[in-house]
Parts: structure tokens; C-alpha cells; sequence
């Protein structure tokens, strides 16, 4: 018998709740790349899939690979397939939702088509990395899928001084097997459903939201330097004052984000030197971060920051130093594909806002190989990397109708490589 | 022979790095209370004393007192005295000429005098204490003197556990003897040479300075809470960041300060919380400092910047907290004394300017029982607390013909007790 819109929401949370009891710290949910409680993971999801007609595997990287046959035979291998996924690793001390939701939604999903074949196959994929902790480096589990994971990258070492590498074969996996990993040429669609991890949705009272682009990013690392002095015997207008100058700079970086649309520039860490009370901050280091979907607006608003931060430390003698930036061009969404995510969540009463990812997602590097699209929920509280982070039940089941009517959608057009590509590209 | 001017500023500048090279770090200067390298600079400076004609004695906190007896007499007890002195320990890692160059310019004023013996002793002090490093409070030598040492203070523990009473006890002295440590009832003035640890008279291209009063301080941290969040999933609109609301308010603390004669305030430490470049700052800690020479200008102040503070943080919706505040009133020096200590620069052609002293000094708990007056000399650089501190010979000079300037227009004004004083004071 068919659940009831409300038991499917609610069986998808207790999913994501028993995956979040694999754990590597007793009392909390923290499961870093190929940890041991990754295992359990992929025994409690391989039962799921399995039990739904899904043949599932895992690949050289560590990401659980669950294919459920199209139409035109059981072949896992040369058939049109549509790629939903996220991932299955977590941040320190995380909630139960983040990453795993789109695996356990996408699980749901091909439950619900109750043995039903499409004229494609549906591949869910559990990311094994994302997060980036236990090496610093986010993205592994999708790079391998993309074929882009290196050999520099295998050679990065976590705290313990393993190796990607050796991680992998300690796991039980075959690094030599990663071509095997690379997503199939006949993937035409990926689809990521993923909490917003921000306020944006609540704060409109929406429960969707169909991504529009993952924002570029510009990091930069600035140093102040002016003059550390006695608090009592300099003067005022005889100070270097490099924290002076940097709140100056910090008022200018809110300043200017508010007034252009989409903008996000924030100032997160400061660091003053010598740091005492009695004394004027010689030094200061502040980090920023600016991003926007439109990667032309963010590198002229990176620029002016920069020269904004120039100009407050000159007037007080105070010398600016970049030691450090980093630029990562915005990845836009599939623009056919977030159409018909955006008339089916209409289709299915959850009418969903267009927005930006301000995060990054594993969608950005799928990207490389496959139009991408994906759904946000909405987060209560904005919370998210945090044990209180949650979901509501009635978003859920909003997000499981959504990719419902999407994947009816794609049938009912017969979509797969000939999906309609926006102007430029079909007179390319 | 008498020495010439440029000679004896030379020997007084040879006697502070002979000093400076007692310490407890080989290769630097670190000389804190009652450390052993204090009975060196005891032994230096009573040799030089004695020679010049002093009775030397250590009273119970480790003070060295030196006297120069009056023209009425051999006794070091009860004849009208000028005290003059300033500190012998160190911050560390420290100068040669902060605090000692006050001790062994009045030695070099005693042995200006060549047997001249005046109607008035003088008393050369050498505080043991002043810098706070040891015990974390400063004073402990000064408020010996002034009677003010309480048994709360001869308990306080240095980071080896080790009491201010068993410090005393292991370096010799008996803490028995504190009463004899108060000083005479019959000083009637105390004058203090110190370097300004400041670029004021440097920009204004001056040797000295009198000081008008040791500025009052207002000492506070406060807290800003506002909500740690992602700095690309939460729009600008939808922001609590403690940090741009701390940067508003520490450009309103430049702004009121600068526009305030003799105003300073300071914010010199800022922590964010968590402190990353991709999350919004949650929580600042933040020092404000405080000061003015006089006490309603600084106190108002301080009250518009926590209003500024709490307004900064409103329109954000960021809370502030006061976590710790501490107030000092100013310590105005001696009206008649800093009137000849002027009339003494300008005799001796170094024309000195009246300016507060924005450091605390020994002069501050000494006048809790004598009149006091400081002479500041310029600091090249307005570098102290530092090894590249230093003093010019031309202003080591001027201060010491100053001084004597000084003791000389003592005793032609036959001034003791009877010193004038303000006209509110001898109306009351």
C-alpha cells in the first residue's frame, strides 16, 4: 500500500536520522571521508536501494553508486540516465541532514515509482566526500566522479599523515579502479536536492527553492600595518591606527554588499597585534569573502573592497598587504533544466523562488561533465552544520513531489541528450 | 673638574645601559621585582650614591632610598625633604632609560651639587616595582612609600606561586620593617624625570615636557552577540554580524576621540568568534581604553561610546555586553611645583611644555602623600617598552640642568611646607 504524503516525508527524516547515528564521536553525528561509520552507511543505504530494484556498488573513491534500470533493459552500464545525488559525509559535530537528505529523497523517489521503468535510468549517488575536513580539500567524492580527482590530490596527507590513497585502500577499495568511477557519457540531467542552509526561504515564507547558479567566490586574506603604540601617550592624530583603519574598511564592506543586489562580502575573522588593551593595534589581519552569481559583479566589487581598504589605511599612514586570494568563477545551473524544476514544484503546489547557492555543492564540479539543476529546502532557523539543524516534514514531502512531477516531467518530453539548450548554445 | 654638559649627559646615559645590563635574559633586559639581578643595580647605585655624599639604605619592599642630608645636619630622618625618584625593574624585554634614567639623573643632580648642602635633604628612590609584570600589579614599591601596601597585595602569587612576602623574605628583607618604608612626613615635594614613552614632543619638536596631571582611565571589554552564519547562504539583509556592527562603533570611538582636545580612546583588542573567513562573526570581544586628564570629559566619553556601542549593535540585532569595566580618576600633579618646574626649563633654556601624561607613574601613588611634579623627556620615535628605546644626550642634559634649575628656585623660595598652593585650597 502506498504511504501517505505524510508517512513518506517522515520515513525520509527517520532515514536521515538512523544514517546520522553512524558516527566516529560517540553523542554527536561527525563522519568525515571513509571513516569506518562510512561502512555502516553504505550497508543501511545499500539495503534501501537494493529492497527498490537498484543495483548498487561502490566506487574507487568511495561513493555508493545505486542504479535503478531504465526501460530498455536491466543494463547499468550505456543507458540514458539521469543522476540524482549528494553526500554522505558530514562536518564535525553536524545534523542529520545536510548532504545525506538528496541520497535518502532520491531513495524515496524511486520507491515511489513502485517498479515503474522510464525510458531512462535513474543513478543515485551517496557522495563519499564533500566537506572537505579530514583532508582539507572538498570535492572528492564528486572530482572522481568527474574524472578531475589528481594525483596531487591522492598524495594529500590528513592529520594522521594517511594518504588519500592509502585511505581509500584501507577502506577496501582499488585506486586503480577509478576510471570506473567517472560518470557514464549518457548522463543527460543531475539533479541535487539539498536544505538551503540559510534564511532566505524561511524569511519568505517559501519551502522551495530551484538554483539559478552556485555564486563565485573571491577569498583574500588583508593585512593592516601601521604602528603599535602606548594607548595613553600617543595622541590621536599621531596614531598608525591599523584597527582603526580596518573598521573603517569593515563599514565599507557591509556598506557596499547592502546596496548591490545578490551581493554577500563578509568580513569573519580579525586578528589585531600585539592585541593588549593599552595598546594601538599595529597589525591587523582580516580575512574576506565576497560572493555573487555573477562573476563580473563580484570582481568589481572584490576590487573596489580592495581599494576601499587601500584608502582607509592611507589616511592613517597604515600600509594594506594582500597576502593571499583565491578566485572560483560562479557555476550557473542548467538553464532548461531548473525551467522544469521550477513547473514542477508549481505543478506540485510548492511554488519555488529562484535563488543562488551562496554555498558550494557537489553539484558545482558534476558540473563538469553534466547539465546540472537542484532544489533547495527550505532550513529552519537558517541552521545548518549544527546538531540542531532540521527539516520540516511538509518541505520534504514538497521536495519528493517536486522531483516526482521533475522526472515525469523529463519522461514526458523523452528528454535525454536532446534537451532544449538555451539560444546561444543551439547556434553554437 | 666639573664635567662639561655633554659630559655628564654621556655619563648619565653610560649608567642606565650599565644598568640595562643587569637582567634576568642573557641578551636582553628583563628585570622584574626583586628578581636577582636587583641587587646588582642596588650595588651601582649605591656605590655611585654613597660617593656623592648619600646615606644608602633597602627599605622592606625593596626600595633603594638613597639621602642627601640638609645643610642643618647628618640626619636622614626629620629635616624637610625633596624626594625624587622613578622605578628600577623592567617590562620585558625593555629599553635602558624607562624608570632607571629618573633614579640615575637624580643621582647625577646629587653629584652636581659638589657638597653644596641646601636647606632641605633630598631623597633619591629607586622603586622596586612599577611595571606590574611579576605580580600583575603595578605600584607595589611606590605604594610602600606611600603606606598604601595591603596585605591583600603581600598575597598575590607570581606564576611560580611564589608570594610578594616571601619574594621580599627570599630577596633579604624583612616585611616586618613596612612602616619604616613610609615615606618622611617632612617631604614636602617629589619630582619624577621619565621618559614621555610618547611622540608628542618629538612632533613638536621639544626636549621636555611638564606634566599637568596622570590622566584618569576608563578600562572596559565588551561583548558583541550577534549569529554566527554562513557567509554565502545568508543574505545582507538577514544578517546579526557582530563584526560590522564592532567596526561601526570603533570608527565612532576615532571620531568622538579626535574631536575631543586631549581625548584618547583606544580599541587595541578584537577577537571574532568563531573566527573564519566563511562564517559571519557570531561574537566580537572587543577593549575600549579610555583617557583624559580630566575626569568628567573622560567619563562622559566613555558613557557616549557604550551608547554608541549599544546603537551599533541595535540597528543589527546585536547585543551588547559590558563584561568587565574599570575606572581611574586623573592625578592632577602639584600646581606650584609644575609652575617652577616651567619657570626651571625656560631658566635653563629648554622651554618645556605643559602636557599630560597619558602612562601611569610611580608619581601617581606618591602623591596620595607628597606634592608631585614630572619632567618628561622627548622619546625619539615615541619608542618605549622596546630595546630600541633611547634618549637624546641634548635632552638628557636639558633635563638634568632643568632639575637643578629647579632645586635651586626651592631654595631661593626657602619653599617647604609652605609651598603656595592653589587659591581654592588655601581659601578651605
Amino acid at each position: 500500500m502506498p504511504l501517505l504524503a505524510t508517512q513518506r516525508a517522515e520515513k525520509i527524516i527517520a532515514r536521515c536520522r538512523e544514517i546520522a547515528a553512524c558516527t566516529e564521536v560517540p553523542g554527536e553525528t561527525t563522519r568525515t571521508f571513509l571513516a569506518p561509520s562510512m561502512h555502516k552507511v553504505h550497508t543501511l543505504l545499500r539495503g534501501w536501494m537494493e529492497a527498490a530494484g537498484m543495483s548498487v556498488w561502490i566506487d574507487a573513491v568511495g561513493n555508493l553508486r545505486g542504479v535503478y534500470p531504465g526501460n530498455d533493459g536491466p543494463s547499468t552500464e550505456s543507458v540514458d540516465r539521469l543522476i540524482m545525488g549528494s553526500h554522505l559525509d558530514t562536518v564535525p559535530n553536524a545534523g542529520a541532514f545536510d548532504g545525506i537528505l538528496g541520497v535518502v529523497l532520491g531513495v524515496a523517489l524511486i520507491e515511489e515509482l513502485r517498479g515503474e521503468h522510464l525510458p531512462f535510468a535513474i543513478e543515485i549517488v551517496g557522495f563519499s566526500e564533500e566537506e572537505g575536513v579530514r583532508f582539507g580539500k572538498p570535492y572528492l567524492g564528486s572530482m572522481a566522479l568527474a574524472g578531475s580527482l589528481n594525483g596531487e590530490a591522492l598524495q594529500r596527507k590528513d592529520a594522521q599523515g594517511i594518504s588519500v590513497e592509502t585511505a581509500i585502500r584501507d577502506f577496501g577499495l582499488d585506486p586503480a579502479r577509478f576510471p570506473a568511477a567517472v560518470v557514464s557519457s549518457e548522463a543527460f540531467a543531475y539533479l541535487e536536492v539539498h536544505i538551503e542552509q540559510g534564511p532566505l526561504l524561511e524569511s519568505e515564507d517559501l519551502q522551495l527553492g530551484v538554483v539559478s547558479a552556485i555564486v563565485g567566490q573571491t577569498r583574500m586574506q588583508l593585512r593592516f600595518s601601521g604602528q603599535a603604540n602606548h594607548a595613553g601617550t600617543t595622541p590621536m592624530h599621531l596614531r598608525h591606527d591599523a584597527m582603526a583603519a580596518a573598521a573603517e574598511w569593515i563599514c565599507e564592506v557591509e556598506r557596499h554588499a547592502k546596496a548591490i543586489l545578490g551581493l554577500a562580502a563578509t568580513v569573519g575573522k580579525v586578528q589585531t597585534r600585539p592585541g593588549a588593551g593599552n595598546v594601538i593595534a599595529g597589525e591587523v589581519l582580516a580575512t574576506l569573502d565576497v560572493r555573487h552569481a555573477d562573476d563580473e559583479i563580484r570582481r568589481k566589487a572584490a576590487n573596489a573592497l580592495l581599494a576601499a581598504a587601500t584608502n582607509s589605511g592611507e589616511v592613517r599612514g597604515v600600509q594594506l598587504s594582500v597576502l593571499a586570494s583565491s578566485h572560483e568563477d560562479a557555476v550557473p545551473t542548467d538553464f532548461a533544466l531548473s525551467k522544469l524544476l521550477l513547473e514542477a514544484a508549481e505543478a506540485a503546489g510548492s511554488p519555488a523562488r529562484i535563488m543562488p547557492s551562496g554555498a558550494g555543492h557537489d553539484a558545482r564540479i558534476v558540473a563538469e561533465r553534466v547539465p546540472i539543476s537542484m532544489l533547495f529546502l527550505r532550513s529552519p532557523g537558517g541552521l545548518s552544520h549544527h546538531p540542531d539543524e532540521s527539516v520540516l516534514p511538509e518541505d520534504v514531502e514538497a521536495a519528493l513531489a517536486t522531483s516526482l512531477v521533475f522526472v515525469e516531467l523529463l519522461k514526458a518530453n523523452h528528454v535525454t541528450q536532446a534537451i532544449p539548450q538555451p539560444a546561444t548554445e543551439a547556434h553554437a
